[in-house]
């Protein structure tokens, strides 16, 4: 769970984002969190709660939690509300209460077609909100959150930053053990494991779920993404890579590095790989010097893949880079191209603040997949490394063990 | 992760469901399943899913999965779907192209206003597939899932019923190294450490958030439930008890002890704790042989209830029982009384298959609180006790350590 000091920081700027974001009202409504929560909890609560619950901010600076009687501690120990009440019975009757007191102007709730992030309300929540909020007359005022949970969750904070260094920084390190560790009879699954008993050394969370972090693929042929690591061999002639992170205090990494199998004696990487490699690494300096404020993600995507399929490969096929936070995959904004599956992701704008991964790849025929994945911060002067840019191929030379 | 076998098992009943329930189509439709993912897809796939995926069972036995490029390989390896698209720009054409050749009669979604489990469809979610039925010409054959989902995880399997009876009986071991651990100076966050020391050493996980699991609750004015263990010390006259449960395999337990701390030579239990301890047992034994196939829920609370109540103590201000699965509140039908925020589940019939617990509580002045639960399972006979039934208080002598 995230650390109270992120929490508090995070809900005393709610307040100004529904001011600048023409929301009156701010409800997240929830239950049941362990089987069905809304990430959104994460940033203003920070535990879990179990009957229908309701956490309301509005413009004027008041924050209101309805929750169950056995959730109210809980509640009150995270320092967030103003005003705490607990319910045995019914839900309806104190939120009518409460609702009518307020009298918003305009009620946003977190549902987007796009944004799974921003999507954290169910239907079934929603039909039922919905249905006290027309017992108030008040049906008619709702509207996304989104603009309240993309600025919440999407510009991150001095504190949420520290974290998220410190997740880069612990999975280069494990990056440099795993290539390390590589030998004449190494598999995907040796290196997977490596990698993993290093996160549990060091009692870190992985990133993602543990059955593909890390992914791992080797040589030509390979699984292209999102696999689960297998017993292949790694081989002289392959080129390897794989896709890890971790989470320190909540915050996630998300990096890939590539690397070259050699026989024992051979130093040289063929001229296709190299090139391929040095195409990879352009791109990816090439879209980071793009970002900046107020550019859309789908400009940034081009310029990678533009720059990929001029130099003759075939694009990659998927979006550039996303957001990277709680969770390896997060925020709305995308580095993407316009492609139905992502909606409007690709069409917004990019803020100082926001934390993205920029990861092109390309297929090298009879050897396997360049990819490399850094991470950048966007601030006001353009997009900065977080990672330690991949500019060289690591040539791994396959001894035996 | 749930186990192959177990999700093969599930999904080749769900034919059958469909056609009992009347559904013609059944669609799981999600995103980001770490993020925000459907409870259902521990059933029918077992993995993550990262961009839109629908998983389509019908009725006449087809089982279809349309996921994202990089998802084919995981959903492949399940071996639940008998056809399987990749995509990689539009989930709406394939889609499209698939619910028009299938022209269901009428098409299931997992929305429910009363039951977090079977409400796994975000509200962001509905409104997309919900354009793209209508593009189809379908949107008017939208219903709601429950039945579906109800059947598939209510109705526990042998294999199922082995892991819980598994998480059981380590869970009853635990609770008895704590009780032994408890010396003089014991607090409430000493106990939940043994009990979490003694989950991390058998490599199991928690059935519910760790920071309440267990619960530790000791003496008078305590904390009612949920809440974080304290540094409050168990002294002699004090009721103290554990609500806590572990994971096998995905796997819930969740059970309740009482126990009485008395000074180092003293053995009797106060004629008022006794009392209220020998109502608990009654009113679970009572509940017990209550339940059958067919009653609802909300019979079964009362029973509870009104021997409490007619005994002269106050009505527990919770529902009397939830089932169990793979969350510790898990299922839709509850033992529990008509109140506004549990909707309709205590009005659903109670069947053979069915996991639940038995946990009313009364409070007794100047002592704390006496609260049991225990873990049935519902057959065709009645419930039988999957927990070992607590029948006589356990008194602990606070011994200098």
């Amino acid at each position: 769970m995230i650390e109270n000091k992120i929490i508090l920081e995070k809900s005393t700027q709610v307040k100004d984002i529904l001011k600048s974001s023409g929301i009156d009202c701010w409800i997240t409504f929830t239950r049941e969190s362990q089987v069905n929560g809304d990430p959104v909890l994460d940033y203003i609560l920070g535990s879990h709660v179990t009957w229908p619950s309701a956490f309301i901010f509005t413009a004027k600076g008041e924050s209101i939690a309805l929750v169950g009687q056995y959730d109210v501690q809980t509640v009150t120990d995270s320092g967030v509300y103003n005003r705490i009440e607990g319910y045995i019975s019914s839900f309806k009757e104190p939120f009518l209460k409460i609702i009518t007191e307020l009298k918003p102007e305009n009620i946003a709730l977190n549902y987007s077609r796009d944004s799974e992030i921003c999507d954290g309300l169910t239907h079934g929540l929603y039909l039922y909100m919905s249905d006290l909020l027309a017992l108030a007359g008040f049906q008619e005022r709702i509207v996304s959150a989104v603009p309240v949970v993309r600025a919440l969750i999407e510009i991150k904070t001095v504190e949420e930053m520290k974290y998220i260094q410190m997740a880069v920084d612990v999975t280069e390190e494990i990056f440099r053990i795993a290539a390390d560790s590589v030998h004449d009879s190494t598999t995907e699954f040796d290196i997977a494991r490596t990698m993993q008993t290093e996160v549990d050394r060091r009692k870190l969370e992985f990133a993602w779920e543990m059955k593909t972090c890390p992914s791992v693929f080797t040589g030509p042929d390979t699984a292209e993404a999102h696999y689960i690591p297998t017993s292949r061999m790694i081989e002289p002639g392959h080129l390897f890579s794989m896709d890890f992170g971790v989470k320190v205090s909540g915050y996630c990494s998300d990096i890939q590095r590539t690397y070259y199998a050699v026989a024992p004696g051979e130093r040289s990487v063929p001229q296709d790989v190299q090139r391929a490699f040095d195409i990879i690494v352009t791109a990816i300096e090439s879209a980071r010097r793009t970002i900046r404020p107020g550019i859309t993600g789908e400009e940034v995507d081009r310029v990678a893949r533009d720059l990929i399929v001029t130099n003759g490969y075939a694009e990659f096929p998927a979006g550039l880079g996303h957001q990277v936070g709680r969770y390896a995959h997060d925020g709305t904004a995308l580095l993407g191209p316009r492609w139905e599956k992502y909606g409007i992701k690709p069409t917004l704008k990019l803020a100082a603040g926001m934390v993205f991964t920029i990861e092109p790849r390309v297929s090298v025929p009879g050897h396997g997949i360049v990819t490399i994945e850094e991470m950048v911060v966007i601030t006001d002067q353009g997009a900065r490394f977080l990672s330690t840019p991949q500019k060289e191929i690591r040539v791994v030379s396959l001894q035996s063990n």
